[in-house]
């Protein structure tokens, strides 16, 4: 491999020749072999494209950047949101807790990039300097708090979310479609009143319309950002203004709605919007995982198992069990559910521990939301379309076993009391009889009431 | 002891017979003998107090219950209410996971309060039948749940919400009194640009606004009542309309804006309002963490720490070492922290495992969130009274300490560029001198460009 | 009520006359208003009582305390270990991290009490000093880690593991009884091969033993007392050897074997041996979680669930639905499970925090821990001997399940290849038919064939 | 990109022809898109090398599989053991949670690898069938859980514990070298009495050993492997003596001392040994969290912090801030840990929730502990050899502040008693003096006296 001389304040450091970046990456990947096989999320590289650019185009409006540096700056940006650059971004998540590093591979980056563009060689006389220019009125603790914010905004609203309201919309479907097969409610794992599948289902949509509130109230927090606080919050080396221009140069540039954060000292220092809004991706995950066990319970059998539900049957289910079909897409998703819920404590232990004006768990704290929303999302897409589409009811077994019931005596409550139908349920139970035999046979009520009180279509 | 005979559907059993309890009251009390040191917390027995009396009142409305009953079940939740029948709610957290059992122990203290109040003995006649007429409309499945929300929400307006905004208010106003005091930033708590203790101080009232916004996003939801589902969401064996006029009953015993809630299946089967608001509890569990880790290193000590900070001597520090003053508040509200985020696991794991048209892990859910409300509440009072309210600083000391600091170099990053700047630092730095020395001996700037450009006081 | 005035290093303040305790308790008791409800576990006292006697003695022996002053503060200690002084310790859990008032707390009761055992009054000049005589080569700072130590043990080896060790007792009892009983197998909650409901109930008394070892493991490390590192681990005004023969009091004492810490810095500023010993809680947690799902599981219905087990029916149980009995032991071990895994995270962030050469997470984490012990040991107990000594199988249920299932076609796998074996099953499930009758029909084995290779009691 | 057709019994499906993989890879993959930027992990790719080896040999010996076919499935298996195979196991984690796709795709590349090796085409008469020779006596539910134990045990033995005895032994060795440096103790993070640097860092030290012998602990846990109960663990179409035999082999080819596990229905259906080792892995990312951030406080400054120590200059901390340089390997290690507190509790969740006779949190518990043993193995190698291995004492500053310390009064206690000790403490504090001043002042002791007495040297 060939190599280039690059420098810093530390000094001399050999770099690939055919890589962008600088004598701080460099060093960065000598000093943290650590977990290498994961880089730091591309999300996050993206989005310091967008507030790179950002800073350019309000350096250059408060006349502190030429208009020629902030078109190259701008250039560079615009590949490296295009993905045409990632192969110059090979840092670890397990760097410096302030992801400084990953800030000056990008400052790097761009500024080589920008020489290669203008016809020079890396090395000659930069014509944009690292620091000066591309870093200009920016520090590392502004940069990666406001690029953790892009990042978790953009992937919320372009997959996670869409990808719940699409499952939410098959459960709202799937509840209409179902909403007069009527079936037996389970409390306690026990044999309860009755209910429609469809009623069921649509307790489906509510949990997750309610996740979905949650996590949307999370984005207006998510939507502030930090940039402009340098160092330590006060804006230091920033011209006037700049905070609420540069939010909305990234607000034009990303198309969604940032601004400046009321208090760059809350923003720096801690992770309060990626907490909240951390917490709504592990609310959903609960309702997630309590529906995914539903239904892989509802399906159970195919024999001999509660064998109410129908699964679509996308592959062999065993490597020794012949013809075993087993509810996959529950499984994967539930898998998902508990790694966001692990994901919230490491992100709890790591926004709990900020010091002074820095919290220094940045890149673990971003990688673990970006891993929980695109897990969700992904996971959301794959049950929605693999498993929650095809579910069918298995109409026969549905009705026996809500026929069967001995919990269908509640209906009698109000027409004979609680102690004397918990008598008929008892005794049926016992006898193994059905409720309309005890019932009569202890005379409590006819036959015609009993046929005419207890029916389950009634009962919802 | 005397006990007296009390009977349910699985037959006779002893009860104290000076209690007011009935037969599975006294089952529950044998068959879980499980962390008997702590009870049901008070506020579910208060809530059911409220929810059973407008349950009565809504009966009587849809002509279910005569007026003289709903009277007398009326008068028996204000004692409740009023906790004056707390003696008669034995009941542990660890038992059916419903609440059933508790749902019981209020509907037989009912009845049987009721007799006497009527002048009756227990064991003749009942005037109220516990399960037909105290727990008329209703089953534990919506009851629990809504006594759930009751008690989370009053717990919150009452307690929590108002400690957190006048612990906030403390840091507002001592945000104001220090926003003159120009002292040292630190990041990777090492020393960085300064800024003012105000603003420090302004950082930690922003941190808790944004924890109490998604706090009190989350009354919305508790607002939301299963009271109407019965047994598995149908609401069957209620009245027409039951579930709006209850929910307005509730709103008018409380003084609180409750509503129905719009999907009692997801009501009863999973925990979601819980989780939201337990989740934003955990967020500022997370906050209030950083702040008094931040105050106690601020305050370290007093010869040998950062010693920035002074705060009130409220007790001798040590057993052994004489005159030793500590952090004791920090530690008190740092320990409360480490449980909620505790407690958000245990709700978490717990809201997970919601099986079928029910969850049954109501009564830890709700006991782990209302002792994080509590605690939080306590603590915040306590930090706010023993210790914020009292913090002086310590002016000499933040004085030297942010004059000495190598990081002023930063304000000539603008004047001479970043690498210049840093070959200043560091020189001061090897040599144990002033960047002013150095600075002038490097060549690269004047005394007066010094003394104009490196000033903390126009630094924030 | 009636006060005295009580003074400490900070001044005077005022005691209620029937209470033992001085004035840091009362400082204490003024200064943390928090969670009130709870007060500090007895079992942490009784240690003290245990580790003050044993300090008492080791102190006369160095010939640094009288022996009236020795058999004075062991008297009283034997009235705190037989918890007749139990209403003189009234502080919460929330007040200083290291501990520190608790241990005042009983010095000044040691003190006190003394003082009136001896028939003179408090407020005379003290016979024993609380600092000078009861804590005398003592700090907080290694006695109550030590208390820590002394009560999580003691609640190990006198609650939880013989409780645990009762429930797989009983697991191996109806492991062994079940031994000849058929059953369906299920893997992802779908009919797998057959197994016996003995060699199901085995596996849960390895998961027990499991458990049980790694626990058991912990003692060892449990058994380690920070007891002679005073204030910083250095053992700063102890006189020789203390550490060692302070230990071997408190096993005498005890009667359990407690030995020194081989590194007193360790067991100051850390809680590894609690850490440890809480994560085998945890792993029991995990195991029991697992059964107790399982066993409510295969007792679902009994109409409509899978209905293999009965389990006793102790309660009604629903409000609502007469007749209806669930599964609740099942659901407050659950519960309890849960609350083993939140306090195992709480534990875990209180450990993470440790600082310099102190942990002051102290009095929450032992809480935590003693809470988790005896919520798994009563809980156990409860399951057990109302639970689980009376499950009985539903033999016709189980007879039905298995021999109607699918997946015995495994059994066909060694003679005719997985591919064949697996239309077999397809198509009887297509068809809705028995695999026999599709062997048949696809002609790829004989009748007798047939059943020679696929008898369920031959697959176990 | 070109295709061929592979089959399974659920029918045909196109494959890329350069692939190894067969049918239900290909579903898996396409019924999957979960997360697609990490792979299932390699390590348990491998170890499934080393398990389908030994079993093809034990059912060689057996004499249900030919020499030949034993030797074709043996080289394939070195193969994939050297990762001569990996593009051919693209498989996510997010699948099912048995990782049944993950051992069929091990299955089929073996089966198409074989016949490449044996001059066929793919497509032609299979030499190896996937299900009934590279399987055979075989299921995913025991192999998948033998290639986590195995996979687990490995990276613990060859990553992680000698990275951690590593650093270990670095504590140790400056343990050693600065065990004559007197320095202030700090308890609640405030001046206490002296020990030495040596002693504070044999307090590291016995953390890792402590932690490290839970962790060895664990691996005898680990070795028990569940190959041989095949579907449910019954050990359905094994010879006889299989399991304990396939044991040995893969001891032999592996170099460790795995055995049979003594119960197969635990090892299927639940993961206590992943649980309790990974719960060591916890414990000690408890107690590095503990270390890094002692020695980052340590080290803070370096002028307006506590600057006892001096860390190794690694890079430029800041990108605003000329000449900082910033703790950052503490930073990359204390991320780690919280991230390994994170991760236990995901695998804590997918313990607790298997079902009957298999947990099918599988892949997703086995993904959180490779990287979480991987990371906490790489992190200690950074930490060590880029920060501790060259940590300095600041000597100048060591002894300042603790000669100046209040708290060496301490050493007064057993001289004239706590409460004239800590008199002449709380003067000092108060008039800005020495201990001393205020010691002859008060007239409690002669200069000589203090002398004597109050030396920070006799202190530890």
């Amino acid at each position: 491999m060939k190599y280039r001389i690059e420098k810093d304040t530390l000094g001399e450091i050999k770099v690939p020749e055919n890589k962008l970046w600088g004598a701080q990456t460099e060093r960065s990947k000598n000093n943290f072999k650590i977990g290498t096989a994961a880089s730091m999320p591309i999300e996050v590289i993206k989005a310091f494209g967008y507030l790179k650019k950002a800073a350019a185009y309000t350096n250059t409006e408060s006349k502190i950047l030429s208009l020629e540096k902030r078109d190259l700056i701008s250039k560079v940006c615009d590949e490296i949101i295009e993905e045409k650059l990632n192969d110059h971004f090979p840092l670890v998540i397990w760097q410096t807790g302030s992801g400084t590093q990953s800030n000056m591979n990008v400052n790097e980056v761009i500024a080589n990039r920008a020489q290669l563009l203008s016809g020079m060689q890396i090395g000659e006389d930069p014509i944009l300097k690292a620091n000066d220019d591309v870093n200009k009125s920016q520090s590392s603790n502004d940069t990666f708090p406001t690029a953790m914010h892009i990042s978790a905004f953009m992937m919320l609203v372009e997959k996670t979310i869409p990808a719940i309201e699409n499952l939410s919309t098959t459960f709202q479907e799937k509840s209409e479609t179902f909403k007069d097969i009527v079936k037996i409610g389970r409390t306690h794992l026990m044999d309860a009143t009755p209910l429609t599948l469809g009623q069921e289902f649509s307790g489906y949509t509510q949990l997750l319309k309610n996740g979905l509130k949650t996590l949307k109230n999370s984005l207006n927090s998510l939507s502030e950002l930090a940039l402009g606080g340098t160092a330590v919050g006060t804006g230091l080396n920033t011209p006037k203004n700049y905070d609420t221009v540069v939010a909305k140069y990234i607000s034009k540039f990303t198309g969604y709605p940032f601004i400046t954060a009321p208090n760059k000292f809350e923003a720096l220092s801690a992770h309060n919007a990626i907490v909240e809004s951390h917490a709504a991706l592990k609310q959903l995950a609960i309702s997630l995982n309590k529906i995914a066990n539903d239904i892989r319970m509802l399906a159970s059998g195919p024999r001999s198992g509660i064998g109410e539900l129908l699964l679509p049957e996308n592959e062999p289910g065993s490597s020794i069990m012949p013809g075993k079909v087993n509810p996959t897409q529950c499984e994967a998703l539930t898998m998902v559910c508990a790694q966001v819920m692990g994901n919230d404590v490491a992100i709890t232990i790591g926004a709990t521990q900020g010091h002074y004006e820095l919290n220094v768990f940045k890149p673990m704290i971003i990688a673990n939301f970006l891993q929980s929303a695109q897990l969700l999302g992904d996971a959301c897409n794959s049950f929605n379309e693999n498993c929650v589409r095809g579910i069918e009811p298995n109409l026969k077994r549905i009705n026996e076993l809500v026929n069967n019931s001995l919990m269908l005596v509640t209906a009698l409550n109000t027409k004979i009391g609680y102690y004397k139908a918990a008598e008929i349920a008892q005794t049926a139970h016992k006898n193994n009889t059905t409720l309309k035999v005890e019932a009569l046979r202890l005379g409590y009520i006819t036959a015609e009431e009993f046929d005419n009180w207890v029916k389950p279509e009634d009962m919802i």
